[in-house]
């Protein structure tokens, strides 16, 4: 594997493209000597999920964990002296894809503090079980309008616990890319019919919520939202 | 490591402490060659409770896991012609056991069912993570009574989801062990009390509920409740 200089977040797709794909994988848990493979997909997620960052800084990629392994962004990449919000996901791709984009609450919260975080990236990881462990099958960097749609239910793919809405979820979005979200905005919109949808006390009103990225993710980003 | 017949749970729990009991362990994984060693929490109790099972039968124990992996009991053990229920769960010894003992309605359920199940037993492992992976620091063989008692608030170790019962808890029985409850019916009693807590609809009655179970695990096992 040749080093490469990675100056962008499709540096890093395109070198997890030319290095990654297709590769085996497997993991060994071994006690007092005794080894033995692992094959559960929670235990096969987990770890690609704690593989993939640790190789990314072994080939340069500066990047910094979440202290809250629970919070969005996952990691803060810096490339080229810039920063970039970094979520590393992945599924088994023979079904759909089933990983947490965030909890709605905590999103919700979180986007409007920080609105640049808009521009995270997903880069994300489909394997296959195999007899001994797994396969990279696939890997696909993408805006978070570019995996989300509006569900049957909701105006946008949401886990809801008990009445209340709970985690972002992915819509297939490797087998019917173009039936996304169309822009950031359209996204950023269902955000907040969803929170119209589900109004919690204490929280943000969603009139105030989008006006205020709108105007702040302009000035932090440069772009329009 | 000598192959020694395993006539009870009292042998498996004997040999896991000869062979098992301050071992270290570590956990790799491998994508195109290219070696990691995992060490977050959930990776390394989901492996152990992995790597436990595969290595007793190595060993000679016939067990036949659950095909529905989230249901109450993870295994079926033979042991000299005999079948026991048998779970087997790990938990960081630096914190407190947290996880969790069986989900409550199913549980509930389950020992209704199957009143015989109040006899599995837990073999249960702690470890402590170290640089590059974990050490088994200690292991218990105990009866569900054994790692459970009152909580504050409730009449048994119970995580509440939104005003229903979820989760039943252990708590720290390998410091204080001598609290838990102190017998199988005193635990029975228990969720009988936890069940009059939250009535559920559809859901068998708690009187009826303990007078079946009393007269049905005598009938099946021989022995008083």
């Amino acid at each position: 594997m040749k080093k490469k200089k990675l100056n962008s977040l499709e540096d890093v797709f395109d070198f997890a493209i030319n290095n990654i794909k297709d590769q085996m994988g497997h993991i060994t848990i071994a006690i007092g000597g005794i080894p033995k493979i692992s094959s559960s997909n929670d235990i096969i997620g987990n770890c690609i999920q704690e593989w993939i960052p640790q190789w990314l800084e072994d080939n340069g990629l500066e990047m910094i964990a979440n202290p809250n392994s629970q919070q969005f962004p996952d990691f803060i990449a810096t490339l080229d002296g810039k920063e970039y919000a970094m979520e590393v996901k992945c599924w088994n791709g023979e079904n759909s894809p089933a990983f947490d984009l965030a909890n709605f609450d905590g999103f919700y919260r979180a986007v409007y503090d920080n609105p640049e975080m808009l521009n995270a990236k997903y880069l994300i990881f489909s394997y296959k079980p195999t007899t001994h462990g797994f396969q990279i099958t696939n890997i696909f960097l993408k805006n978070v309008w570019e995996i989300t749609k509006a569900s049957k239910n909701y105006p946008i793919g949401l886990q809801v616990k008990q009445g209340s809405p709970y985690a972002i979820r992915p819509f297939p979005f490797h087998k019917h890319p173009s039936t996304s979200f169309s822009s950031r905005r359209e996204f950023v919109e269902a955000i907040q019919s969803t929170r119209e949808m589900f109004p919690l006390d204490n929280m943000i009103d969603p009139i105030e919520w989008l006006i205020n990225i709108e105007e702040r993710f302009e000035i932090l980003t440069g772009e329009i939202l």
